[in-house]
């Protein structure tokens, strides 16, 4: 039998979905599983979409321009423009979900062997991606303590070597929720120019961030221009995370044409769903506000309980819709396994993802897990009970202080 | 400014796109353009996918499985199972067109150095693949004198080193039409094990198949399920270019598990191009009598004007919708922008790939072209007239032996 790569052995499996046979197996045992595992949202997809896909007038479902239909990217420059972002439809390729736009982005700018920083914890996909291209992820630490913000600069600096290319933030955070002030997006900016870095902006969740504070994007930083590439998606913003369109965004005239000829080699993105995202540019803003409301309270109702249960710790998260939260367990995946597998009240369980999945340094996530609050409040709350109740008895609990 | 990567350097241009700019130029000028340079067919998308968007029911777009939607790879397997290819649906990973399966089979299998025997000319974008995957093509001549048949196995023998892991075909052929018979594909999979490599099948025109001919799959080979690895793609099959659905499939289940691995990290195919795909499996079977026909007649079109073409060559290709020409030129690259720059006849011109982006071998196909015959009859004819006429008065004419 012929081997498979060493590529594909080292690739992880994905840290939130290896645990889906084990909730299947408890559905099969007629057990109610709240499902806050992953970041695929209960809220509707909007109006204007849904029409957009049911009204779809094309005779002969073509391929677009590999960069994206140039009627979309037009558009969507105008939604850039209102979040003071003025960028052209040149300096925009539409991806196939903001997966592929990260990909086009290592691609693009990094060999194998090459070093991007990620603070850790970070979305556990990026590892994928960066085994993908032969690139080594050099992860920092941030901590709970302080709701996972923005490492010291000199941390960043000590990870800096001679193959290092890039630096990767997610603002707001997934896993984390952190929203970045611009006074520490500006760190960042000062740090990249003065080691001739790339600054890698996977800003997906920009739409969702709580208790008046508002998002503010590395395209807005001054002096950047040909570092800094943003990374984005319509999946999180309209909860239509199945029509998998994204884009990469810069101003970086050679890194564009290097990512259009990755573009070009997969002939097109997705032609409906462009149609539909570029439809959804019309969602009124009371859409977004609702969803906002409903993602604060939702919030709320997470960091309270979590709060409450004795040994367990969490800040406040001002964005996205995630919360990492400390609890008083031996081990994440062990637990989030203990979970779908051994406990249960009245009929119910508790699918979250273990920490540890969302850190590349061994060790560490051991005590967190992710809690993504994609469930309507009634049941987020049942969903707390329930993990409260899983926390007295689970048999490795740690002795609370 | 920061560095772009050396891969990004290395990766090819889309031979076929790189005219594009010149198409437009001409189209300003206002001259007719018969676009012959690509595999985006005319042909109507049959109603059975235009319905299954109209009537698309979800309230939320999900993602699907990595895998893709359960349902669709179990009606999958039925498609497959009348052509005598007998598969289950955990054999199939469906993907983001037969780009994203190729790119799988190419990161499940090969490590950078490793090296795929394929005979050229072959599709262009398999280059860009494998440089991406840092992958190197080993290319080995087929010849249009016999229609690009297989080449000899001795020298698939020569071409096999220590790092060879896989050997790739396409059939029917893109760029030449040819249809590989069952005999060849046996001395294929003969070699496939006597030097346990894999066979890799990018078979997308399956559907159409001229002259009484039947398509064999490499699926339907004895013996070789550890090795045989299908790529396969509904955008040809169905005029669906835009959807982007494609799917790896392998009954190698350490492959698969693999590929599984590289899915989970880009989250899902297309949800609602996967709905279309599972509703155009009940497309009528008249719906592909008439689309064969229909290209029957397009490529006897073609095929005959070419050969009338003094000093012009082509066989009668037996599948696809393409035919790689042999025209009494001085290099294709030229001839082709001299048609968009310098050529007109009563308004038209004609866009056609030129040879060499289908070899990677330096120099060859410096007199061949590419045309696809994805437009109607008399629209073919229109075309074949003005490339006869370019042919007489091209400056850089090769002699007529």
């Amino acid at each position: 039998m012929p081997e498979i790569s060493e590529k594909g052995k080292k690739m992880p499996a994905s840290p939130i979905r290896k645990l889906v046979p084990f909730a299947d197996k408890a559905k099969q045992r007629g057990i109610q599983v709240f499902h806050l595992n992953i970041g695929q949202p209960d809220i509707e997809t909007p109006q204007t979409i849904l029409d957009a896909i049911h009204h779809f007038d094309q005779k002969v479902i073509e391929y677009s321009h590999s960069a994206g239909f140039l009627s979309y990217r037009t558009k969507l420059t105008q939604y850039y423009a209102k979040l003071g972002i003025s960028i052209q439809p040149d300096d925009i390729i539409i991806t196939t979900g903001g997966s592929e736009a990260i990909l086009f982005a290592l691609q693009s700018t990094m060999d194998p062997g090459d070093e991007i920083i990620i603070p850790e914890p970070f979305y556990a996909n990026y590892n994928g991606f960066a085994i993908n291209s032969g690139v080594i992820v050099k992860p920092i630490p941030s901590f709970i303590e302080n709701g996972f913000a923005l490492p010291a600069i000199s941390e960043f600096e000590k990870a800096i070597g001679p193959r290092t290319k890039a630096i990767m933030i997610c603002n707001p955070n997934n896993p984390t929720g952190y929203l970045y002030s611009p006074e520490e997006l500006e760190l960042l900016r000062d740090i990249a120019l003065k080691y001739n870095l790339y600054l890698f902006a996977d800003e997906v969740y920009r739409e969702f961030c709580y208790d008046g504070r508002e998002h503010f994007s590395i395209m807005q930083l001054e002096g950047l221009d040909q570092h800094a590439v943003l990374i984005d998606s319509v999946s999180k913003r309209y909860s239509a995370c199945g029509i998998r369109i994204g884009c990469i965004i810069s101003k970086n005239k050679q890194l564009m044409a290097t990512a259009m000829k990755f573009a070009q080699a997969r002939l097109s993105p997705p032609s409906i769903g462009q149609v539909a995202a570029e439809a959804a540019l019309d969602t009124p803003a009371q859409y977004f506000e609702n969803v906002r409301n409903e993602y604060f309270a939702r919030r709320n109702v997470v960091v309270e309980a979590i709060n409450k249960m004795p040994g367990a710790f969490c800040t406040s998260p001002q964005g996205a819709f995630y919360v990492m939260a400390r609890l008083p367990i031996d081990d994440s995946d062990l637990f989030c396994k203990w979970l779908l597998e051994d406990f249960e009240s009245k009929g119910r369980t508790v699918m979250i993802a273990p920490g540890t999945g969302f850190y590349s340094t061994p060790g560490k996530g051991i005590d967190e897990v992710r809690i993504s609050y994609v469930l309507r409040v009634d049941e987020l709350q049942q969903a707390m009970e329930c993990l409260a109740e899983a926390l007295t008895i689970y048999p490795h609990r740690k002795h609370c202080k």
